[in-house]
């Protein structure tokens, strides 16, 4: 058995424990925020057995890796019309760790 | 040293934190909650000499293992009298995963 | 790779968060509380390669170790004015867990 512990952005954690869930993984959310300016974060505990392990990371990755995404921004010109311009941001990110677990009970 | 994770429902969690804290346990609550569909899950951290392992399950077993109990629905009937029926629900569990700790600190 | 699992007091969290981001750490923070008749507790994650838990643990140390403080308690004397009373107090404390981590990916 294994636990895998995720950490991902919230915007994220909906689908990831809806994925997660249907593929037949046990998922627990906590609340988290990151470190020191960074915050928003979701860590989910997924335990697993070891064979499932490569499973849930690739579901983890299929839903929360990084990626380029377009927003547009908006600004306000001289002659109060609004143009909006394409601005590229990078969303999503995860940081997984996968820790041996020498007991696992269902009670 | 062994770092038990506990997840248990949060009807459990207080007497849970209790028993274990009057037998010496170290115990630290986490809010946490279910994966998709199920909520008003807590997630205890305790940490515990090998020796205590044991115990402690069996603390926590006792608390929050699954359990058969009666509750009464109410049904309102057709004179605006009100029907009770006793209906068995199960309630309680706890997913527990025993970790091993290279290194504790009580600083 | 390890995993530091440190549980702290709230009032000392935010300083340790900061110094542990300024040596490069990467933290994640959970809303905790501590056991019965304890509260205010917060639990952090720090990923570390193992090279570098001896400096993590130094600067938990740093920031969270337990420490006196003076604190003045306030009593209202029988003609209507107040004495001042200084009160040594501990305060701080940190429970730090190390576990190795299997596998660690960074998305
Ligand atoms: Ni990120
Ligand atoms: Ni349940
Ligand atoms: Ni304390």
């Amino acid at each position: 058995m294994k636990l895998i512990i995720a950490i991902v952005h919230d915007e994220d954690a909906h689908a990831l424990v809806k994925q997660l869930t249907q593929a037949d993984f046990g998922v627990t959310k906590l609340a988290s925020t990151g470190g020191f300016l960074k915050s928003g974060n979701t860590t989910l505990i997924i335990g697993t057995p070891k064979e499932r392990v490569e499973s849930a990371l690739a579901i983890i990755e299929k839903t929360s890796q990084t990626r380029k995404e377009i927003t547009t921004t908006t600004s306000l010109l001289g002659d109060n019309s609004v143009m909006g311009m394409p601005l590229e941001i990078t969303v999503g990110g995860a940081t997984v760790f996968v820790v041996d677990v020498e007991k696992y009970i269902k009670m």
